[in-house]
């Protein structure tokens, strides 16, 4: 059976751009260009240009290498001519392969945003594709309102679609701008205009004010619509849009589509998909959401001890996808509910051996849940879990023992007059029996701490000089002045790239870092000791 | 036409413990009750009496006012009597009014989990359900990884959920336990079920692991189930449970659903969700999803300029629900695409009388858009905006003016060989011209300046005293060394129990937090004397 070819259509950089806190510079704008490139997207939509001079940089010259690069813009404004619209001119002057023209369907819109008739709404849809595609580019032309603007006027929406499609656009895409339409309407219409224009040149565009943005793009796949919008991670205005994160995998994964559709994503790139989605987080600077369909950290994690001895001896009864193939992995999750069971899988994945009838066993179960009791959180801290464990089994030497150490953080004006901030810490340490004092400057506290702690180790300074930290992430666990401080540090070896997280707890915030970062020197001296 | 009943049967509580990071103690599941029983939940299920000793003490008398207080629990073991099982009879010894039985629906795993045979299983459904039935309680079975079951072995399923419902049981929950169903084929099989068990007995509990919980959901309810289970903001397992917070407002708001069905949950209390989402959040110490449907932050900001005019004339066309319906507000960002219209509403609302000819206007939004590029969010920090508000207003005197600060935080041995952690602050402030100096000790450095600080205000002491610090939030802005560090604490009135939210941003975590703590007590000074 051959299988309809479905088009995945991108607009993380232009209708993305529009979520509140986003703002992409044309360096992030490429940088997200290439990641779209290798999930294997068919169209990339990289903004208007003209509308800012990011938009019009960002379109100066070509930006992806496989997937078709698509400039969004409007239809030619009524009472002009073509030649005499600059804005379809600059769309024309683009390095853009598409263009996708927005145009209004719903008549209430045309004559309170426009201002002008149905039938001069009609004639812009129509001269501006005919104009892409005189120019060689492939023309297509969201219809913006058109579930709204079905229900209100059926026959005009209609016609909007059928005048996009007649004058040659590739694609008429049916947009849920307002974000309300649920999937039982939105068949019933995809339904009704697959009848005026064929579903292969059909496209949706759905909003998530309803929760509904992926099921929304699926039932419209249904319904016979071939190629889907969405955002990486389902960034975009309001509540966003469809998540292509999400959609990717569920299309190439369950039975039901992959007999039926293919994409233009490998399974290589599926398998790369959760990396894909955590890089598009660190370029806009956002965590990661733990708990995202396939790719969330939590994703494939179970925390039930009940379950948890089942999942490792039969998964596939109890996970919807093997996790392998979207990237991500299967954690059971040490905690308070854990059972033996747990624990024996999470030190497994860390590759320590230990026999399950190993008394050591109880009693680090017992150190965890007392540990957790008072707030550390080790499924967010593999290295801090990992140290805690090879203690108990008597496999963490003392690399160093930490004597006392002091910060000082000063403000006051310099000799200038201006108002300074300084920060300096004093570390004592004992290595091998002899005593080491370090101080160092910092831009805050932990940084002096840590320059202090990495200036003089003795015979491991070597071992320690790649470690780096890159992040640190403060929770106040109860609020008011008994509250207890959670630090969690993301530290990587700048050699190898790979990355870890240690943990510190305690009443005082500089106490809570420096646990975590002696842990994650002491991690790093374990990893090059053994 | 009279409408249907819709139940709606909150699992928070019990599923929503699952969460990877979240542990509820007894206090925390009566608050979170209490917010249930305010929202107007049918069904609350507090858990799992005997799992553990939260749960127990949480089920040792009733904890609802309203919503039918539920136990969860597992059917009675095969080859036991049930006065011989401790776990059956922990339910029916516990104050729960109602048992929700879990029970075994995929042959395979009664075989391979249970160790027992199909008969025994569908026995123990069926004495465990008459048990609680005979014991004065209402009864009901979560039929687990029913759809997998049923893909498996429909006889089996449709043979377990069947004897459930003729054994007494008032609700059978066809469970989507590893959530990977899609609507289409959940469709058909609820379909199936209901010609066995009535959909007024069907219940239905998703998960969202292919982001379809809420689709899944309200595809069972259109095939005829009239139970939803769910929990506050999705929580739970993996990808969360189906998001009771984003279910109510379209059920209650849609056309389709409002015309035919009828929940529990009043006009009123509807207009409180989005409070009750916020304050759920705050008790589970999470920042709230500003994209969340309805209830988020962002569910109803429009950053786009074209749209943001167009949206204040004619809100009903832009926005799928009013925003008032559900207690959440409509935003048009103030933001780096903001307009002066932005700026005078937020004003407007903070009762700062301006004229939008004033001058001091375009001051005032460059000195936003500034500080808001160096990291600053005055959308979360209220009276800081204020703060800066008024004083390009030139209405806010300079009551104190902090010449040098210095914190130290020292861990060493003290005189018994312990390891302690002492923070120390020094403060020096002018009031009036006159140098006040003062020091504390805290419980960490931000304790400390905080105690320092508010020791020694001169002639403001008195205006200061009821005001006190109750949380503070740290967010790293970029990671690695350059980190700028954004602090935002919050304040209350001790008598009036007003809080207030300011904010401090610096590369020191320090001095950030310092600037937060000098606005909180210059806006008590401020309120205080106006």
């Amino acid at each position: 059976m051959t299988r309809d070819r479905l088009y995945l259509f991108d607009t993380t950089l232009r209708d993305g751009a529009q979520t509140a806190g986003i703002d992409f510079s044309v360096e992030e704008k490429i940088v997200i260009a290439e990641l779209l490139d290798r999930l294997g997207i068919d169209y990339v939509e990289g903004g208007y240009p003209g509308a800012n001079p990011t938009d019009t940089a960002f379109f100066s010259e070509k930006r992806t290498r496989k997937a078709t690069f698509t400039a969004f813009g409007m239809t030619k404004r009524a009472g002009r001519s073509l030649a005499n619209d600059p804005g379809v001119q600059l769309l024309l002057d683009s390095a853009a392969e598409a263009i996708c023209f927005v145009a209004k369907s719903w008549d209430y819109h045309v004559k309170v945003a426009l201002g002008c008739s149905n039938e001069e709404n009609v004639a812009s849809i129509r001269e501006s594709v005919e104009a892409a595609v005189a120019a060689g580019r492939e023309a297509m032309v969201d219809c913006e309102h058109f579930f709204d603007g079905y229900k209100a006027n059926p026959e005009y929406a209609l016609e909007c679609a059928r005048t996009a499609y007649e004058a040659g656009a590739r694609w008429v895409v049916l947009c849920d701008t307002n974000g309300g339409t649920l999937p039982g309407e939105l068949r019933e219409i995809v339904g009704a205009v697959t009848k005026v224009v064929p579903g292969t040149h059909l496209g949706i565009h759905a909003h998530d004010d309803t929760g509904h943005a992926v099921a929304n793009s699926l039932a419209a796949v249904e319904a016979g619509v071939r190629q889907i919008q969405g955002t990486l991670n389902g960034i975009g205005e309001r509540c966003g849009n469809a998540n292509l994160i999400t959609l990717i995998p569920t299309l190439m994964l369950k039975p039901a589509y992959r007999a039926q559709l293919e994409l233009g994503v490998s399974g290589e790139a599926l398998a790369e998909i959760t990396s894909i989605s955590r890089a598009f987080d660190e370029i806009i600077n956002r965590s990661p959401d733990r708990h995202a369909p396939y790719v969330g950290e939590n994703a494939f994690a179970t925390k039930a001890g009940i379950h948890a001895s089942a999942i490792l001896k039969e998964p596939q009864t109890y996970e919807h996808v093997p996790p392998e193939t979207v990237g991500n992995r299967r954690r059971v999750l040490v905690s308070d509910q854990a059972g033996k069971s747990n624990l024996l899988g999470e030190l497994q994945r860390l590759g320590i051996a230990v026999d399950k009838a190993d008394p050591r066993l109880d009693a680090l179960l017992a150190d965890v849940k007392e540990r957790e009791a008072q707030g550390y959180a080790y499924e967010a801290a593999d290295a801090s879990f990992e140290l805690l464990a090879r203690r108990r089994l008597g496999e963490v030497p003392q690399f160093f023992d930490v004597k006392s150490f002091r910060v000082m953080v000063e403000r006051r004006h310099n000799a200038l007059g201006e108002l300074v901030t300084v920060s300096e810490a004093v570390v004592k340490l004992e290595v091998d029996g002899e005593t080491l004092m370090s101080v160092a400057e910092g831009n805050g506290p932990v940084n002096a701490l840590d320059k202090a702690l990495r200036k003089d180790l003795g015979r491991y300074q070597e071992a320690i000089d790649a470690m780096e930290l890159i992040d640190f992430k403060v929770r106040i666990l109860n609020g008011g002045t008994d509250a207890v401080t959670r630090v969690l540090v993301e530290s990587q070896d700048r050699r190898t790239h790979k990355r870890w997280f240690t943990i510190g707890v305690s009443g005082n915030i500089v106490d809570a870092s420096f646990q975590a970062l002696i842990d994650s020197h002491t991690y790093t001296l374990l990893k090059a000791t053994r």
